[in-house]
């Protein structure tokens, strides 16, 4: 009965990310704290595109080439040679519209590249500020989808297991859920979903304990708020544009 | 104030295992379904000793070296060449009593290896069997502690998760729990502890189709009951042996 349908599996750290086929799916690249929220931030707010690269020396180089913001932090601060940091609040309209932010981040673009190295079909950007959207838009695919969270350094996080587990809770009936992972994502998610922030805040999520030393409250209350920028981020050679139509 | 306790963390597939530094720990191994519970399940009925190894060629040669009953199935059915299969149910003490049991096993044998490999200052197996004994253990020996989930194939799975989260859930107070995977697994724990052959059932586990698939319904029952066999069985150059003492 349900075979069928797509596949839906879940990556709980880009360790495990050469486990599954990426050359039939489309990928769905998740770091909630906080690149995969400002992506989706910015862009909404009418960035032209971003650029996701790994380095700053690299983040500099494109900036220059590209006539765009450089963006980034390392523990906390904007790094040294960039000049704004990974904040979603940064990115408003007034400010982003029609620019290009050329932003590096760690654990994400890491996993974007291995996800190319792995030849996945579609590359694409979630996070709860755009949940729903990328709900409709995998739903509309009808292909194969790898849930790809970005992590800690590998170790497997909390928050972007939780978006596994929300689009997981949303999807369900559209795909065949095939693997263990996307369901301890979605009891993860059932157990957290009346009230994410308090949840982090009570299970002591190693991002929420970094993040708050930062003073960074109000990023993680942002970053776990759903549907404020309704649009799917997607992967063109090195660019995320948003992908048209209604979502 | 947490500083001063010993880390507990949990890896919850042998791909993630080298995140962890387990010089210093004691390597608690899980394959619930079913080597650590069949392991435990000898050495609690009387098993002299019970060897693990990785391949059917080697359990034939040490089976034969050692006197011992050759034991390991391949999906499903017991391996060619060997005599017993993975059930704890073979092994009673009429049985089992006073014998080596030679098991070949693929996802526990190999994360063991591992976790000799990356230095583990210990390593002790782990199942809902000895689950008590294990935490009991676990809180005296007053050192860090890496639940090591043996998983599929390196993808992670419920039932190890499962018991991950039962471990944290009873020592949670003596350690500081030192990741989200260890969160996570305590989280699934919770909203399975009630019934968790009932949770595994509902939730499809990809091991509880694959062996109801074989007619193993009652294994899995076993495998997923707490307490049976109060020992803990300790790996000490090649083989595994009862702790001694009160646990």
């Amino acid at each position: 009965m349900s075979t069928s349908k797509p596949q839906l599996y879940t990556a709980l750290s880009p360790a495990l990310m050469h486990l599954y086929d990426a050359s039939d799916s489309i990928v769905v690249i998740i770091d909630i704290l906080r690149a995969t929220s400002t992506i989706t931030t910015a862009l909404y707010n009418g960035a032209a595109k971003v650029v996701p690269v790994l380095t700053v020396p690299e983040c500099m180089e494109q900036g220059k080439n590209l006539d765009g913001i450089t963006a980034g932090e390392r523990d906390g601060q904007v790094a040294e040679g960039l000049t704004y940091g990974n904040s979603p609040f940064e990115y408003h309209k007034e400010f982003i519209e029609g620019k290009t932010l050329v932003l590096t981040t760690t654990n994400g673009t890491k996993l974007l590249h291995m996800a190319l190295e792995n030849g996945a079909k579609e590359i694409i950007i979630g996070s709860f500020c755009n949940l729903t959207a990328v709900c409709n838009y995998l739903i509309s695919q009808n292909r194969n989808v790898i849930l790809g969270c970005a992590a800690w350094k590998d170790k497997v996080n909390i928050e972007d297991s939780l978006f596994a587990g929300a689009v997981v809770d949303v999807v369900k009936d559209h795909f065949n859920i095939a693997c263990d992972a996307s369901k301890i994502a979605q009891t993860l998610y059932n157990a957290a979903k009346d009230d994410m922030y308090e949840f982090m805040r009570k299970e002591e999520a190693s991002h929420y304990k970094r993040l708050t030393g930062y003073g960074l409250t109000k990023d993680i209350k942002y970053c776990l708020t759903k549907d404020t920028c309704p649009i799917v981020p997607k992967y063109y050679s090195g660019e995320l544009l948003v992908v048209s139509g209604e979502l």
